[in-house]
C-alpha cells in the first residue's frame, strides 16, 4: 500500500513559462527512458520480487521515490505551461520571431488535450507504453537493465539542461541528474553484492553447462579490414570464470 | 511524495495455481480499463489539479489507493503462476485434457519474459499505453470519464469472476468489485457537487454562447424505419438549463 | 448496409489556407476523442447491440451521422492545406516570422504522405487506434463512456476554436460543438431512460450480491491532512438504492 | 453524408457457435488487411480525392460498401460467440479434449471486454491502427496499394475458409472472397484506365527528369552465385517508355 | 549470413546542416513506406521463400541492397544534424526568423535522444513497427505489395526533394528515386514472369472454384448520381480468364 | 553496404514440426529482447558512430552477425511450422488432447498471415517496434544498454530451451545462448576498455560539475522497516572517483 505526502521531493519554480521548452521536457517524463519508465520498471520489479530482505526493500524504496519524480515533473510542466500562448494567432507572431518559434514549435496537445498540463507522452507526442520496461524475475539481469536505464536518463537530462537558461528549471534538472547518478551507482553496487553473495544468475544458468562452448569464445568479423580485433573482447580472457572462461578467438 | 507500507490493502491467496486463469486475469490489471489505467489516470489528474482542497485531495487519495491495487493484483498473479507448467511438454499433456488446455492457452510471456510474474499487458499480451488515460485539466469532464472507467471495470471484474471457482481469487475480486462500485458512486457524487457549486464547465464554456444553437436540438436519423424517435433524447427537454435548454427536434 | 450522399452535413470553407492550424485541427479528427473515435465507438456498439428497437436504432443513427463528421473534417483539412507551403525554403522565411512559424510548425506528413490532405492521426502525428474505443455489450455502461467521450470532445473543440480567427473554420466548429452538446445530452437521457425501464446493469449485476459489502462504503485517505472528507462522497448516502445503499465511511 | 439500411449486404448464419474459430476470424476483420483496413483506406482516399467524376465516385462507392462488410463480419462474430463458454471451468474440460482446446484457445476479450461480440482487433488481439492504411492524394499510386491489399485479403480469406466446416460461415467467406476478387480486378482496371487517359503519375513525375538515370537500370546482386540474373527484371527492357526506358544492367 | 563493406552504395554530402529538413527526411527512413519498411519486408519475404532459384535470389539481393539504403540515409541524417542548434536559446532566435523556425520545428529527439543522429522513427516521431510490412508466403501477392510500396516511396521521395535546395541532398534523393523506379519495374516484371510461368496464385486458388461466382462480377453503387458506371471496372470484361472471367454487372 | 552469403551461421533442423512451440519461439525473434532488437540496435549504433576504428568496427561486426541470427531464426520457424495443422478441425482433436492443445494454442497468424512462416512479432503477436531499441550517440552509455539486452536475451533463451525436447531446436538454442554469453562479455569488456582509455562519459559530463552534489549520495527510504540500509549502495563509497566520490547517506 502507498501513502501520499503533500510535499514534493524537490521544489523549484521556473523563472517564466516556456511552452517550447515544455515540449522538449516531456522526453524525460514520458519518453523511453523518462521518469515514468523507471517508476514503472522498479515498482514492477519490486512487486515481482519473491525474496524479502534488502534487495526487495531497496527496489521498493527507489520505485516509490520515482513516483514522486513523476509528480515533480508534472508540476514543473504545469508551471512551464502557465500562460502559454494557446490562443496565439498569426497577428501576434507577425513581428516577433521568438513568438513565431513558439507558435510553430509548441506541443498542441498541451493546449488542446491537457489544458496546460503535462502529457503522458514523449517529446514527440508518442504515448508511453510498457514495451519500455522490463521485470524478468531475475535480480542480476534486471539490475543491469536498471543501470543502463539510469545511464540513458542521465545523458538525456544532461542534454536537456543545455537547452534552457532558466535557473529554476536547471535547479530541478541538477537534482534529477544527481539522483540518476546515485541510482546508477546503486544498481552497479547491487550487482557487485549479488555476485559476492554468489547469486549471479546461477538459477538461470541451469542451462549453463549445456550451452555451445565452442561458440562462446569467438569473435566473428564480417567487414574486410575490420580493426575490431584490437579490442579486449578479441584479445583478453573472459571476465567471468567458470563456464565462460577461456580466450576469445577471432574468426571470419 | 509517496511512502510505501508493506501490507497489502486486501490479502487473499488462491487455493491453487492456475496459469490459464492468470492469462485472463491480466485484463483487469493491464487492459484498457485495468487497474493500471485508473491508477495513472487519477494520479495524472491529481498532479494536474491546480486548485487545492477537497477535490484535489480526493483525487490524490483515490489515485494513491489505486497504486496499491496494482500491487495487489501483481502479487495475486505471481501466486496464480507459482509452479505454472512452464516446462510442460507434449508428453505430459498426452493423456490430460486439462493440462492440454493449459499448455495451449497460457500466456507464454509469463514463463519466458517475467519468470512467473505478472506482465504489464492485457489478456491478449498488448502492452499498456497512455492512450488509455485522460486528464484534461477540467474536473467535471474528467469525473465523467472516471465514472465511465469504473463502470467498464466493474463489468469486467464481474465477468472475470464467473471464470473461476477459486475462493481466494473470488474474495479478492469481490473486494475489487466493491471498490469499483464505491469509486463510481464517488465520481458521480463529485459531479453532483461540482454542479451544485456552480462549477459545471463554465470556464470551458467561454464558447457556450457561440455554439450553433440550431444544431444543438436536432436528432438526425439516417435509417428508414428507425424507432429512435421514441426515446427521451428525441422527445424530452434537455437535461440542463441555460444555453442548452429547449426541445429536441427530429430530422431526416 | 450503408448509402452515401454527396452533400456534407454542414458546409463551411476556410477564409484562407492555414497549414499551422491544420496540424492542430487533426486532434479532433484523429485524436483520442476525435471524430474517428466516436464514429467507430458508436458503430461498433450499434453492430454489437442484440436487442432491436429504439436503443439500437438510436446508436446506429448517431454512428452513421459521425461517419459524415469524419468526412466533413477531412474536407475542411484539405481546404486548410490547399496551397500550403510544402516547398517553403529558408529563403522565403528569412524575412517573414509568420512564414517561419509555419515552416517550423506544420505537419510534414501533410505534404509528404497525404499530398495536402488530412491524415488519420492526431495533432502529434500518432496513428489512431482502436485502443481508444469501447463496446462492452452493456448499454448502460457504454452510454456512460459515450457521455464522457462527448464531454472531452466538447472541451477540445472549444479550446481549438480559440486558436483561429477564421470565420469559416469557426462556423464548422460551432456546428460540431453543438452536435457534441446534443449527443452528450442524448446519452445522459438514454441512461435515465434505461434506469427508468429497470435495465440498469442488472444482467451484469449477477455478481452484485456477492461483492464485498464492507468495502463498498469506505473512503480511504492516504494523505495526512487530506480534506477529501468534506465531499459528498464521504458524507452522503450512496446515489443508488439496492445493493449499494448505505452511508460512506471514512478510513485511514 | 451517410445513410444506414437495416439489411446486411449478405446474410449467413453459422450452424453453431465456435469461439475458437471466432478468435481466428478476427484477422479478416481487424487485421492488417482486414475489412476495417479497406473500409478506412477507401473512405479516406475518397474523401481526399479532389477531382469529381468516375474515379472519386467509384472509390466512394466501394468505401461505402466496405462499411457494410465490417458490419456483416461483426454480426457473424456475435453469432459465432453466442453461448460461447465464457464460464468454462476446468471441470467441464476434464474429459473433453475439444472443450479443452476451446478453453485454452479462445480470445478472452470476447468474454471479458466485448460481452460476446466482435473486438476491433486482429486474431492476436492487437488493436487496429491507421498505420495500416494509405491515402497519398495520387490515384495511380493508391490504386496499386488497393490492388495489393485486396490480394492479401483474398489470400487470408481463402486460408481462413480452410479452417472451418461450418456451411454458414463458408457461405459468407465465399461471398467475401468474390468481392475481394472483383475489387482487385477493379483497381487493376482503373490503373489501366488512368494510364490510357495519360494520368500515370505525371504530376508527381515533376521530378522524373531529374532522377539519376544511370541508377535506374541496374540490378545489383550481393550474393555469390545468385541466379537472379535469369529474371526479366535483369534481362528485359523496362515496362514503361519515356524517362524509364532502356535495358537493365547487371552489377555486383 | 551477411557481410559488411565499408563503402556506402552512394555517397553524397549535404552542403550544410539543416535540422529542420532532417526532421522531414525521417519520413523516408522510418515512415510507413520508408527504407526500413522495404528492407525488412524484402528480407522477411526472402527468408520465408521456400523455393530456391531466381525469385528467392532476387528478393534476397534487393533486400540486402536495402540494408545499405538505410545505412546511407542514417549517415546523411547525421550530416544534416552536425552542428544542429541543440542548445539554441531564445536569445539567438530573437532577431532571426529562420533560426526561430528551426528552433520551433526541429525534432527534439535528434538532440536529446540520439545525440545528433538519425532516429528510427518517421517525420512525426512515431516509432517504426512491423505492422507496416507483409510477407505472406505467396510470391505473386507479395510482389503486388512490393510494387505498391515502391510507388508510395517514389512519391514521397519526389515530394521531399521539393523541400530542399541542397545539392548534396538532392543528389542522393535522385539516386534513391531511381532505385525506387527500378525496383518498382522489377516487381512488375516479376509478376508478369510468374504469370507466364503459370504460377499466378494457383496454390492459394484451391478455393477459387468455391467462391461466390454471382458476387464476383457486380459493381454496387451506393451514391445517388454516381458516375462510377463509366469506368472499365463496370463496363469491361475482367482482366483474367478462368474462374474470374465474364462481364461486370452494375447494381444498386 | 552489405553482402549476402547463402550459408546460415549455424544450421539445425527440428526433429519434427511443432506449431505450439513455434508460437513461443517468436519471443526470441520479435520480442522486446529478441534478435530483431539486437540486430537493429547494433546496426543503428554502428551507423551512428562517428569515430572510425576498433569500436565502430566491432559494433558493425556484431550488428552484421545479428542480421544472420534473425535469418537463422526465421528459417527455424518455417521448419517448425511445416505441416502445421492449419486446417485442423474439431473432429481431428476430439480424441487427441495434444492435438487439442495445438488447436487451441498455436498462433493463428502463422497459418493465416504468413503462410507457415515466421511473423515479425513476439510470442503474443505484438508487432516489433523501434521503441525497443536505443542508440544515443554515446558509446559508454549504449554499451551498458547492450550488455543489459544480452542479459535479458540469455535469460529468455535459457527459459525457452526448457520448453522443448527437440534435439535440433536445442542445438540452435545452445548456439544462440553461447553467442549471447560472448556478446555480453564483449560489451562488458568494451566498457572496461573505454574507461581505461579515459572515455567514460566525459563529453556528456559537461554538466558533471553542475549536478546537485548533496543529492548524489543519499539513499531515501520510504518504507517503515526497510532493510535496504544493509546494502553496499547505502554503506560503501561510490564506485567511481571524481565528481561522484564520497559515502552514501541514509535518509527518510
Amino acid at each position: 500500500m502507498y501513502r501520499h505526502v503533500r510535499e514534493l521531493q524537490f521544489t523549484a519554480k521556473p523563472e517564466k513559462p516556456d511552452a517550447l521548452f515544455a515540449m522538449k521536457f516531456q522526453e524525460i517524463l514520458g519518453g523511453q527512458f523518462g521518469e515514468m519508465t523507471v517508476m514503472m520498471q522498479y515498482l514492477w520489479q519490486g512487486w515481482s520480487c519473491r525474496v524479502p530482505g534488502k534487495y526487495k526493500d531497496m527496489i521498493m524504496d527507489i520505485g516509490t521515490e520515482e513516483i514522486g519524480h513523476v509528480e515533480m515533473l508534472t508540476v514543473m510542466l504545469a508551471r512551464l505551461l502557465e500562460g502559454a500562448p494557446g490562443e496565439t494567432t498569426e497577428k501576434a507572431a507577425a513581428t516577433n520571431p521568438v513568438l513565431a518559434a513558439v507558435l510553430g514549435g509548441q506541443n498542441p496537445q498541451h493546449a488542446i488535450v491537457s489544458g496546460g498540463n503535462a502529457m503522458p507522452t514523449n517529446s514527440q507526442g508518442v504515448p508511453w507504453n510498457t514495451g519500455y520496461i522490463v521485470a524478468s524475475g531475475n535480480l542480476l539481469t534486471d539490475f543491469r537493465s536498471n543501470a543502463a536505464a539510469e545511464g540513458q536518463s542521465r545523458l538525456q537530462t544532461s542534454r536537456i539542461a543545455n537547452m534552457t537558461d532558466d535557473r529554476g528549471v536547471k535547479d530541478m534538472l541538477a537534482f534529477n541528474l544527481a539522483r540518476d547518478t546515485y541510482h546508477q551507482q546503486q544498481w552497479l553496487l547491487a550487482i557487485q553484492m549479488l555476485q559476492e553473495e554468489g547469486y549471479t544468475d546461477i538459477v538461470e544458468n541451469s542451462n549453463g553447462d549445456w550451452e555451445n562452448k565452442a561458440a562462446a569464445h569467438v569473435f566473428y568479423t564480417s567487414t574486410p579490414g575490420s580493426r575490431a580485433g584490437d579490442g579486449l573482447w578479441a584479445t583478453s580472457n573472459s571476465l567471468s570464470t567458470g563456464s565462460r572462461s577461456g580466450s576469445s578467438r577471432w574468426s571470419r
